[in-house]
């Protein structure tokens, strides 16, 4: 790696691999029925960040795997995330009409479709993994560990238990713990399992494994603070919603429970702690999780 | 199997195996978050036939098989059906406030829990087909073709593809080759899965893998047939829901479009292609699989 390495450039032609990855695995929109496909792939590809996949195959590369090992998976679990944002937005959840500027799902499909969409784009990032086809360079019991990691991340004791206790504590007064389990487990669950997932298919040694496991703890919950405080500081087209939004909801966020300034120096430390559990690797293989760590509490703080 | 077999008692022990299974295989409802738990186990002890895990295990020991190997994946398959419930009862979609006799889940726990019991419900089969330890006895290249053969029955080339076009034929007329798509897709690939899964695991040949589909198929479709005479037919503690639901509605029906009369002929021509699918088995392998295809038709015709 070269020391004109560069992140944003890093991270265009990540998000494009990846785009042009899910545009292979996801049924075509013109296959039936249509509706359904076609709303399945208006969230996959309404502008996300792709961060959970590129976490995955940064993971990869870091323990000197290939990525396109890892690349299937990605896929996947861009596609939970996916489903993840539709149910968020229903009207029975966050009711939200738009989501990085464009309508949300349900405002162009309809809610029974978007809700089956969801459920589409569950099911389907389990048809990827367990496609003997396209993971047949993966020992089938790596296959098998990877369906795990991922089922365990997105479902009740994890993501969906994180959405729950997020719903529960809306408009009511909670303490720090409880704001630390919602992000835990809503977003900091799926994005410890993209490093670890990535770490495992890309042939990491268990002392591996765990040091990237802390990093994305850490890095997950450096991401979550800086997005409360976005939420707060930035202005609308940063955004593509509402500023403010949390607050007039009534949300907890890390700033409304411990104020703009502590909320930033928590967002700093987390970023020592990632790095730190960086520290066994060359400054080479971990670049991208560095400095993927450091945009994440800058782009903030 | 001896001569004074009896179908009744025959299942009452099954569903009671996989009753038993599945409380020992979903999250413990004190688990938090509790009301997610609860929910999720609400509907998936509200009374259900287990017709699936049934199938699955009867076509796992119709191939020879030890039914414990299939007791995983017979749980699953029935998560995904309990999930698939709570979905298609929710407001925008079926929006029924009973089922079998029983409040719905979102008229139990409201319809953010309910959304998010069924997200859960979903990716808790993985999580248990995945599970290293509760499949140890399974070759992982086999638990990968069985997560396959669900995710793919499951999703939105399947049953949820199924529902979406079963919505779309809410209210407006629709021909016979659509209502059989529905059927094929929103219930029979389930079915289809259950069986084959069952013969995966019970190591058939292919074979033996092949009939097993196509009475699978004939079964499958023969179940609805009779499901849509009941609707008509049956009163209404045979139900657990108002007898004509479905006409009032104006869902399209096999004696909506056929007639009673050539529905019921259709019912009892799919229970001949599925004993004749039986043929290569011997009478007391088959036994359970051929029982249960008449118990389907014979209830309703």
């Amino acid at each position: 790696m070269s020391e004109d390495w560069q992140l944003q450039s890093y991270l265009q032609e990540r998000v494009q691999l990846v785009d042009s990855a899910l545009d292979r695995y996801l049924p075509a929109s013109a296959l039936l029925p249509e509706a359904l496909h076609q709303s399945m792939r208006y969230s996959v590809f309404a502008g996300g960040k792709r961060i959970r996949p590129i976490l995955m195959l940064a993971a990869c590369e870091a323990v000197g795997g290939d990525i396109k090992t890892a690349l299937p998976a990605a896929c996947a679990i861009e596609m939970i995330h996916s489903y993840s944002l539709i149910h968020d937005d229903l009207p029975a959840m966050d009711d939200d009409d738009f989501r990085r500027g464009s309508p949300t799902n349900h405002k162009v499909y309809g809610e029974a479709t978007a809700i089956l969409a969801g459920d589409g784009l569950l099911t389907e990032a389990f048809i990827l993994l367990s496609d003997p086809e396209i993971s047949k360079d993966v020992p089938a019991d790596c296959s098998r560990e990877v369906i795990h990691l991922l089922a365990k991340s997105a479902g009740s004791r994890g993501m969906v238990g994180g959405q729950v206790v997020d719903m529960e504590a809306e408009q009511q007064p909670i303490d720090l713990p409880t704001l630390e389990y919602i992000h835990t487990h809503k977003t900091g669950a799926l994005i410890v399992a993209a490093v670890e997932i990535g770490a495992l298919l890309g042939g990491a040694t268990e002392q591996q494994r765990q040091s990237l496991c802390r990093y994305a703890e850490a890095a997950g919950l450096a991401f979550q603070i800086a997005d409360d405080i976005l939420d707060i500081v930035a202005d609308q087209s940063q955004l593509g919603k509402d500023v403010g939004s949390d607050q007039e909801r009534g949300k907890a966020t890390y700033p409304a429970l411990l104020g703009l300034s502590e909320a930033r120096s928590r967002a700093h430390e987390l970023r020592r702690m990632a790095f730190s559990s960086l520290a066994d690797f060359s400054a080479d293989d971990c670049r991208p999780l560095r400095e993927i760590a450091d945009y994440i509490v800058n782009r903030s703080c």
